[in-house]
């Protein structure tokens, strides 16, 4: 319905921005262009907004109280049919969006959602998409978003329609910039679109905002490839369906050539650093032979060598049944899991902030004798990288530790040492492989399309209901769309607060594995089996049409207690 | 037709091999699986196999002729209607084939294909697959091929029904074990699968078998993902579909994500060492910014200076008009096209062969000073590289070079040159990819399924026809399916003779990127406008079903003068 009353026929006109040029499209790009998009029953109906009751916080509600006296206790809402329409019609709004953060597949459609809301529900509303991030926010860079503006990006990946950008508004200054922007733009809302920072972030505008008195509203959306932002209202955050789907293809035609060869072991290394939920889905989908979840290693407080030990256990098993090869699988911010680990790097960076790293090794007698066990035992090539890559703040930067290398060099040692005492007879090649950018920009699944347009249409809708400080929030997800919920939650619900330098600061905790939710204990269940037979499946290309196009991943639905 | 009478209603076995079982497979492959293949015209109905003229050899004919005296000069042979059937009905073959070399999408459907022929046409022949390669002729290790066994590998990647290995049967000793095998399984026929190196060996096969009066014949079929196996009779081999396709996904996602972060130069190395098809189809699949193709660089005799100057005087124009960010395509074989590069890795071939190397440095005096220049411009990963890996024979391992890598350090280094002098005010990250074992063994593109089911097909009808030293010909490849001609090439036809150890050798040549072939002439055409303004495609995964799911690659459709 409301795709169709966009596009316009036949005139495709190219983003200045970016180059998108609709009319040079792949034909899968076309033909997801052409892809019209469900809505929830409740929202294509005349609906109220009707709230919930007084809402808490996560944690240390009286500190988030202090933090953010405006919005505080409000309530999250939901949309219910009505007889007719409980919002003002003829209404016309002035609309922001913006993107924050990392690509995360269906962002765009996002912005879809929320455009066409305006035009199907508040006609001569004016959106207005910021540029680069929340410092197009600041600066008042933005693109007036039009019908044709919009039309190359529908169902498309990435987030080039207006870019997105890592800064904060979080000084006095900024939140002035931020102020300064609505005031001049007249603006009613603005949608933040992001992670959990992302939206700590846009609850900290919506309370700037109404402590001055300004009339624009801030409404959030959970984006992020890792799935670590959600909760019992916010069931996924979008792109993670998308993003596992890519990686679980790759894995799965990884795991045929290694049985076709027989000869490699094929190690992993999957995006997503603060949580797992990446690697646990697309071990889900595909059955690897080994699986590391960080969670599960820091619950067990394990150190590298328990790591390499494990999976130098199931090689050796396998290769007594002939199976010289295999799949592992392992999560991006693995070492941040591994406490010893955790304390090398701290040493390090206490020793590199104010000694030189001689070449003949004494600065190595700073370190503790455990953290200098731990650095002796690591290959020589990522000892380097523990010294050279430093940040801007002189830490590791654990992220371009190539931990799938690493893990590669730990194992052959350990297997040479196991071949030497005869408990250990076969034949080893490991390959390394990093599989991120690849997922974070791919052309949205049918359920991540879905998915956004409804979180942007009720982002809309929110904001047409004169609500602040919400994160737009659709469920029941594992039903058909006709039958998802929309609604909003109140932000500072989600919330906790961290002590940094001595000051309370709200966070939006990240959701990591949970060892007792069901996607984890299923895994659990099945992974013996995986480590020792081969039931590696191969989910192959994500099917935008047949009977397989609209399945939902694994995580979600087990974690909604449906089949998976 | 075939295909539906062959599957076991209901009853899916678990193959003892590896472990494969349909009854858990996703949903894809599951979906797969139903999928029904066409088969050309001709071979539906009565037809008779009809020689042409006598056939040369590529280079060489005397001494083709010599290596060849029982086959050489035999005609290719055609499949041409007929009133009623031309061969012998009734017939009762025994048929063995064999994989040989790297995995390619679509091997399971050429072991379909021939198998369905003996169904529907040769009732109660029996099928061997020798297990693991050549190895498996000689040794005699095979499987009886049964519809229950086949069943869960049809139109599935990998090639681990019968799995593959890189022996070749060429000496004598290795020739009398393999007639031993055809011999204690009265074979009619065998059926070799792979690239050109096994081609030439099923050619030594076929002639051997027959100098010997073996009844045994044996017919070749074109696989590498490479593409490099091609001729006026055999268009395309058959997995290059599947896997450039399968690459082109992630290098569209990869450049979504260049152009929405706005600050990253992607390195992308692709597979495919010898020639560069890969990378020229994958780039006129994608567009990207830079394209390097090896033909190209050896025809121009560039040095890797002037290699890293191309990308950089590219990476300098973008980032006047603000893009500081792109996509680079890489071949996998790309150092061994640069003159200079295989200079310096013969000398230190030679050096390394004889010399201990001094960390002093003092080897390197041995280096002419052409190449010691090179080396010390060489980043020191590389460098190390060049001086460690090296294989069993004491050779630089050129494949393991992380090219990529060296070239973004190259480029680092150029970009800081020109930033002192002036020339350059931009931003450079570069980020290093390699797409290669994610593509040998995808699920097979509608095109490769079919093709591989009609070379299959067509193989059988050879061998049921008493040929022998063919290559299995399927053409005509851009019309409709029922168009596509059935063949078989003489094997000896794409022969020419190399001089190794005073011997010649016979030897199919490698078909290698043409530069006045259409397929780089149109990407030669459209290059400048990619590398400045942003022409991304995003191919997006391979889909199935949808008008999408039958198109066929752009280098098969340019060579055939049809529209890409």
């Amino acid at each position: 319905m409301a795709t169709a009353a966009l596009t316009p026929n036949g005139v495709l006109t190219e983003s200045s921005l970016t180059g998108r040029v609709a009319s040079v499209y792949s034909d899968v790009q076309n033909s997801r262009l052409r892809h019209s998009l469900p809505l929830p029953s409740v929202i294509q109906s005349p609906f109220n907004v009707i709230d919930g009751p007084p809402s808490s916080a996560a944690g240390n509600p009286e500190e988030i109280a202090k933090l953010f006296p405006c919005v505080y206790g409000q309530p999250s809402v939901k949309l219910v049919p009505e007889a007719s329409n409980g919002l003002a019609s003829g209404q016309i709004l002035k609309i922001g969006v913006v993107l924050s953060g990392g690509q995360a597949p269906g962002g765009h459609n996002v912005i879809s959602g929320i455009f066409d809301y305006l035009q199907d529900r508040c006609k001569g509303s004016i959106m207005y998409g910021f540029r680069g991030g929340p410092a197009g926010v600041m600066k008042g860079k933005y693109v007036i978003l039009t019908p044709e503006f919009i039309y190359p990006y529908r169902n498309q990946g990435g987030f080039d329609m207006i870019c997105s950008g890592r800064d904060k508004i979080e000084t006095p200054e900024q939140f002035k910039q931020a102020a300064e922007t609505a005031l001049k733009l007249d603006l009613d809302g603005l949608v933040v679109i992001g992670g959990d920072d992302s939206n700590t972030n846009a609850c900290l505008l919506a309370e700037n905002f109404r402590s001055k008195n300004l009339k624009t509203r801030v409404i959030g959306c959970p984006k992020t490839i890792d799935g670590d932002l959600k909760s019992k209202e916010v069931p996924t955050s979008f792109g993670f369906d998308t993003a596992c789907k890519i990686y679980a293809e790759m894995i799965g035609n990884v795991m045929v050539d290694a049985r076709s060869t027989g000869k490699y072991y094929h190690f992993v290394r999957l995006m997503g650093r603060s949580a797992s939920h990446i690697t646990l889905e697309c071990a889900l989908q595909t059955h690897p032979n080994i699986t590391l979840i960080g969670e599960e290693v820091a619950a067990q407080k394990q150190t590298l060598k328990n790591v390499t030990d494990y999976i130098v256990d199931v090689i050796c098993k396998r290769s007594v049944l002939g199976y010289n090869y295999g799949v592992i699988l392992i999560p991006e911010g693995l070492i941040d899991f591994i406490p010893e680990v955790q304390r090398l790097i701290a040493e390090l960076n206490e020793i590199l902030a104010h000694d030189v790293v001689d070449e003949a090794g004494v600065w190595k007698k700073k370190l503790t004798p455990q953290c200098l066990d731990l650095f002796e035992l690591l290959p020589p090539a990522i000892q380097e990288q523990l010294l050279l890559e430093r940040d801007p703040h002189g830490n590791v930067q654990v992220a371009k530790i190539e931990t799938e290398k690493m893990l590669i060099q730990m194992v052959e040692t350990e297997l040479q040492q196991r071949k030497q005492a005869g408990a250990y007879n076969g034949e080893f090649q490991g390959k390394s492989h990093f599989f991120g950018y690849e997922g974070r920009c791919g052309l949205p699944s049918n359920f991540d399309a879905t998915y956004c347009y409804a979180l942007g249409y009720g982002a809309g809708a929110l904001l047409h209901s004169g609500k602040t400080g919400l994160i737009s929030s659709v469920g029941n997800l594992a039903a058909p769309v006709e039958e998802w919920t929309v609604g909003g939650t109140a932000l500072t619900s989600l919330m906790d607060v961290e002590r940094r330098h001595g000051k309370f600061k709200p966070v939006i905790k990240k959701a990591m594995v949970e060892l007792e939710g069901a996607p984890f204990k299923h895994f659990a269940s099945l992974r013996e089996e995986w480590a020792i037979n081969n039931r590696y499946l191969n989910p192959g290309p994500i099917q935008f049409v047949g009977p397989t196009a609209d399945k939902v991943n694994h995580t979600l639905l087990l974690e909604l207690g449906a089949e998976a």
